[in-house]
C-alpha cells in the first residue's frame, strides 16, 4: 500500500509518499515541497499547488492520501488559506477515486512519537528513523507529510501487516488514545 | 460584464449570475444551490460542489467570480468545510483564466442595502428589489450569492456603468467604509 501524506499550506505545501513493507516497515518513496508564489492572488496560488500536487498523484498513484485536518485555532488568515488547500487536494485525488482520509496533528504525532504532544523536531526525528533516512526531511512541512502517511498506514486496522498480527503497538495505543481525545474535544 | 456570485458552503453552496447593464443596472441570468450528500465523506461531497461549480461556469462563462471570504469565527466544524468550497470555486475559476474575487460579508451587505450590518431578511429584499424579481430568491444562500455579485459589480472603479459617471452612491460609500473597517480589523 503506497500512502501519500499532504501537510495542506498555501505558501508551503508538504508532500510524502510513503510505502508500507512487509513487517510493519515503511519505505520512503520521495518527499518534497509544493510552493506558491505568496505575491500572486489567491486563486492564482491555489491553482499552482493543485497542479504539483496533482502531478505528485499522477506520478505515485498513491492508494490514499492523507491530509492534515485543520482546524481554526491559529492565525485565521492562514487558516484560511491552508483549509482551502486542503479541499483543494481533497478533491484532487476524489477526481481519481482515491480515498481521502484526515489525521488530526495529535494522532500523526502519537503515531510517530507515542505522544500526541511531540515537538516539530522530535517528530522529524522519529520520521528520519522509522525511514531509515539518512538526513532529516526539510522543511517541517516535508518531515510532518511523511508523518502523516506513516501515521495512516499505522492506523489501527491500515495497512501496516505486523499491526494485524501481533495487536496494536505502543504507538498505536497512543494513536487511539489521541483519537479518542479529539473526537471527545468535538475536533 | 457577467459576475457569478458564490456563497461556499458543502451542504448548500449559493450560486448567482448577474449581468450589469447600462445605467447602472444589473440582470438576474441564473440563481440556485449546489447540494452535496451530507452523508457522503468530505471528499465526495467537494467533488460534488465543484462538479455543480463548473457547469455553471461553462454554462454561464462569467467574466468574474465573487466568493465570499470566509472568517474562522463561528462553527469551527462549519468553517473549515465552507473554506475548503470556496478554494475548490477559486481553483475552479482560475484554471478557466476567470478572475476570482474575495468580499467580505460586510461589504456585501453594504452594497446591497446601505449597511454592513444589516440581517439576511433585508439583504434578501434588496436583492429581490434591485434585480427586479417577483418572488425572494430561497433559500438565504441563494440570495446571499446574488447579493455577492452585485457588490462585485458596484464596488468602486467597478463595471457599474453609472457609478463611473455620477462617483460613488450612498450604497458605494458604505461598501467603502466597511471594507475599510475590515482591513483596518485584519480581516
Amino acid at each position: 500500500m503506497r500512502v501519500l501524506g499532504v501537510d495542506p499550506g498555501l505558501t508551503r505545501c508538504g508532500l510524502g509518499v510513503v510505502d508500507a513493507m512487509p513487517g510493519r516497515r515503511v519505505r520512503l518513496v520521495e518527499v518534497g515541497v509544493a510552493r506558491s508564489d505568496a505575491d500572486a492572488d489567491p486563486a492564482t496560488r491555489l491553482v499552482a499547488i493543485e497542479a504539483e500536487v496533482e502531478q505528485w498523484l499522477d506520478r505515485h498513484r498513491p492508494d490514499a492520501v492523507a491530509v492534515e485536518r485543520v482546524f481554526a485555532q491559529h492565525n485565521v488568515r492562514t487558516v484560511m488559506g491552508t483549509a482551502q488547500v486542503s479541499g483543494v487536494v481533497m478533491v484532487a485525488a476524489a477526481r481519481r477515486d482515491i480515498p481521502v482520509a484526515l489525521h488530526t496533528p495529535s494522532e500523526v504525532k502519537a503515531a510517530v512519537t507515542g505522544s500526541g504532544r511531540a515537538g516539530k523536531a522530535q517528530v522529524a526525528a522519529m520520521v528520519t528513523r522509522i525511514l531509515e533516512l539518512d538526513t532529516r526531511p526539510t522543511p517541517a512541512d516535508a518531515a510532518d507529510a511523511l508523518a502523516l502517511a506513516i501515521c495512516h498506514l499505522w492506523r489501527p486496522g491500515g495497512a501496516g501487516v505486523g499491526a494485524r498480527r501481533t495487536g496494536p503497538t505502543a504507538a498505536q495505543r497512543a494513536w487511539a488514545t489521541a483519537e479518542a481525545a479529539a473526537r471527545r474535544s468535538g475536533r
